[in-house]
């Protein structure tokens, strides 16, 4: 099969590769048809490594992704040759103590495309569990359906903060993570949420939706913002999604007495945080990793139009110019949020 | 002080009562705007009583207020003269032992507007906690300021469904309750929420929000209706807002496994409940009574848009008319979902 | 293999029944010890259905069991033989949407033992998956092994219940899955435990435990007693046990506001629920179905000796004796709690 | 009225001072019996300040107490003359925002014993709300009631951690707060708590009781001895007791996948925390700051048997003699858990 291969540091091929597409019982074959630009997908090809994953030989890009069943295993009855669908790039071990528990993205076990050694899915086809991979609602566009796999983190953040309806939530950093993570938390019970950054571009982008008010910390600070917008109260949930260590510095003075801190941005190490001030307001502090059982939740907001993420698809390409795609992405222009990469000419 | 005063079942006058308006130290007085009519309300005009609660003096009625503050007592430092506000009609026992843990709605020694023996405020002027006072943003007007009150019950609703992002929910019953419960579960996080009714007005009226899909329960039946819209999963939350008995039989055929069913509607009697199909489905059950922490977000999702009240308002009086708009609310009529009473004709 | 076979309603035989003995590659083959007689395997003895469940086909008996790994399958690493066991007798779909929430208790396709029609584990061994077969503790017996499934059962109670230290606790209904309810509630964080019965013999059982607190409710009434011990607040949290309807029409009495109540004894019908009670004090109800993710947990507490339910083991018969073990298991004598049948004579 | 006096840093004195004794109608004025001396207490005595909270003027020291009502206000009707009783020393406005909302503690109102410019409680006498004021039950003695207070913290913790029945835990360090988390885990649903220290007298103290293992980290790894007692999975919860940023290093090491780090020990400032380890892991993290609702639910389990706090008292003084008990506290013996003064002879 030809598809998008780093072959190390720096170094793209849309080459023909070899890839299992052998269907068991509980899998089905996928025709892909979008696949999205992730800036994970960037850095292994920038840096050849994220943090103790390193890409160690070649390996195909791409995990957000959706396309069409073209093939059911013996056993498979929710889904059917012809189903649109997107899928669920990590497969955990369905027989772990974490999995069980229901928590599977955090099974030590895992297996995540593009994630070293793990093959990607910019490719033609693919074969995945059935139990990964979710039916797109009738009006849910491709191009949607592969925009899911960014907004599940997002939603995961938003589900892990246990969001009461009305709260009033910030969001440290305006990245496309930072953004997903405003969108549903406004769809899933804010009431207002204040985004910010350095980057006028990017809070430009955030601000045309409603409910998101931008914050320019180049201009005017966090704290003051905050306070204005809460009555000195603070924010009930303030998110992370920078990875800055900076940004850590001030989390809990914006946050309010009992509220809650929401850790999703991945600092490279240790970074220090303010535990006495922590402390003395009893914040609650939860990390997001990934996602987990976040897929349906996602494509029902999104069916239902209280979520419109076609705004954030910035550029789009066919699968001969995704080395161009990603050459884009690498540039990480201020405008740009999503990248995607057409696999199929197939409308829809 | 002139009020609309509840004689004795059946006999409303608007005359001159004595009303105590010592404002103490952590009190506000407060000139009253505009009063929602509510059901209990006329269910004391048309009934005399509700369960236990009888009335067995002449007591004013209306709990639903917007007004502005005309003189804050000497520890008030939240508010001042001047803020336009709305009240929560429930005041506890700041020492009990239900404030203590934050759920002062269930303090036995709550005392409750315009619940026998109390007054209620359909009267120019009325004294209040501060704390149970909050202001209006100013977005927010004097009408949608009085629909704070029936609105809490729908965000109470709501806050202990402990709704995930994306949940899918069922309203049992179209009346004024069922209709704020609806907007309380979309804007708090449900991606779609059913909410079935004989009544094809009431449902009609429901139907105008986007979000809310009608079921008229004449024509088709429930089960079917919300088999089809989850894929036979079943929904996350089922909300019962009728208090009709018949209404609780099919709850847990309608719920998925795990999911929540909340019960706000409020039967006359005990009810029977299909507790062997609960358990089967290991269901979790919440009842609603009331509201506590809750005026501030819900006046939050107003003001940012989230929620619009303003179509449900189907009739405004004056003051001098006040008796004509409880016969109205008497009439029960299907289009009428919330009547108001001016009680000043200053703008805003 | 030798097994007891129930032939038909009220029809025992200990005879030679084929049985599937192949290994699956997650699968462990346990060479079974000790299995303990349930209240459903009685039923099912003496009334030949449990609610839809009807025994049409001979059907072996038996799911409370321990035992010895004398095979494993090719992917099992969490187990080796040798390794003592007990195991957990509902076997979800892994790919199920249930399971992967980790509720896969709820699973509407969870394979039974002793459930028709599926066989028991009254047989010299038995093959099941290695993901929910759990080794024993060093210090914990094959007979407090096979005593881990009914333990589960108060076990997912006291979990569901969300216990906060120091909770007060009633359980209604002093049988062996109220004594099992207690003992997790006390071990799981209560501070005390009120239980409830007719039986003196019983409740004399439940009484040797401390803080357990036995109520004859044929000599004082519930509600009197849990005033008493709470001064007129309530109990935290009421556990239903009975499964009869007349206990269910008090339990709103003796919760205080805002508490708990936990359904788990399994009544016929619908039954009559006081929902305008449990409303006044907006009362969180919770239901119970088996357990999930327990059986590590309630390992764990019979390990560190924090809950010992050996004098609950009323009676052990060998394997030949089987029949007349359900015989006095079926004569209900209110002294006995739990009857076991060893299949095998090893120690330990 | 006679009290011990902090003059100054380093000077204490055993003087008249005059303390108000007006009992306001929610009050009741206690003849206090026996005060513990705390770590902040001694604090005070040594360095004059802890953090923002500097000793400018003569301060009464002393926070944790018992004693027996005098007087009771106009209002009070849940306390009478002659109870013994324990107080919980911070007192927040009742009609603030974080007081409605249950976490008056975090309150910044709060007003609290002994902490500048607030006196505390080592006199004779003292003015209390009632509804921070709560009996002993009979079996319960004075010595007990003087430990509720730093017992709560420990019960905070627990509280906060949302113990699930069965969880293994891991508190780092053997401090007095160390041990009081590790008693209120284990009594509130641990099956186990490992407990790690440097200072092999203090881990012996713990060691006496039982379901507590100690951990001498100068001998053992941390990481191993939880990878040991939990098979590698790591700990539900760690509870950080010691506040040393060196302690914060490897939280993350030794809790399992989805588990919860409860930060109790304050640390001085900032401190490095490896967020990317906790993510990984999705941890949740709970911070602790004193208690709000905890002493009634601690009173309980102290007064049914399942936490004696009494091994846990090393040395008595006579009123008399509070200088030396500071003293003695000041030296910090590892031998030495909790001092304590009476300030009456009665017995009880």
């Amino acid at each position: 099969m030809r598809a998008l291969v780093l072959e190390k540091k720096g170094e793209l091929a849309l080459r023909e590769i070899a890839l299992p597409l052998d269907v068991g019982p509980d899998d089905v074959r996928i025709a892909i048809h979008t696949v999205g630009v992730c800036g994970s997908d960037v850095h292994y090809y920038t840096h050849g490594a994220i943090g103790s994953y390193v890409v160690r030989a070649p390996m195909v890009l791409g995990h957000e992704a959706s396309g069409t069943i073209v093939e059911t295993g013996a056993n498979v009855r929710t889904l059917k040759v012809g189903d649109r669908v997107c899928m669920e790039p990590g497969v955990p071990n369905l027989s772990s103590r974490a999995t069980k528990l229901g928590i599977y993205n955090v099974d030590p076990d895992v297996s995540f495309w593009a994630t070293p050694p793990v093959h990607g899915i910019l490719a033609p086809q693919a074969v995945h569990p059935a139990a990964f991979t979710y039916r797109l609602p009738d009006n849910v566009s491709f191009a949607e359906g592969a925009m899911v796999e960014p907004f599940a983190i997002g939603m995961q953040a938003a589900a892990r903060a246990r969001i009461v309806p009305g709260d009033v939530a910030v969001v440290v950093g305006c990245g496309p993570i930072g953004i997903m993570i405003a969108l549903a938390a406004l769809a899933g019970g804010c009431s207002k949420v204040l985004i910010s950054d350095f980057s006028a571009p990017k809070l430009e982008i955030a601000a045309r939706y409603p409910g998101i008010v931008p914050v320019n910390i180049g201009e005017q600070s966090l704290v003051d913002a905050v306070a204005e917008a809460t009555n000195k109260w603070g924010a009930d949930i303030v998110f992370e999604a920078s990875g800055s260590p900076k940004a850590f510095a001030n989390l809990f003075d914006v946050v309010r007495p009992g509220g809650a801190v929401v850790l999703v941005g991945l600092p490279v190490e240790p970074v220090a945080l303010n535990v006495p001030a922590a402390i003395s307001k009893e914040v609650r502090i939860e990390t997001v990793f990934r996602y987990a059982n976040i897929f349906d939740r996602a494509l029902q907001l999104i069916a239902s139009g209280k979520v419109d993420l076609n705004p954030l698809i910035t550029g789009t390409y066919a699968f001969d110019d995704s080395i161009e795609a990603f050459e884009r992405a690498a540039a990480g222009k201020p405008e740009d949020v999503k990248l995607q990469i057409l696999i199929s000419s197939e409308k829809g």
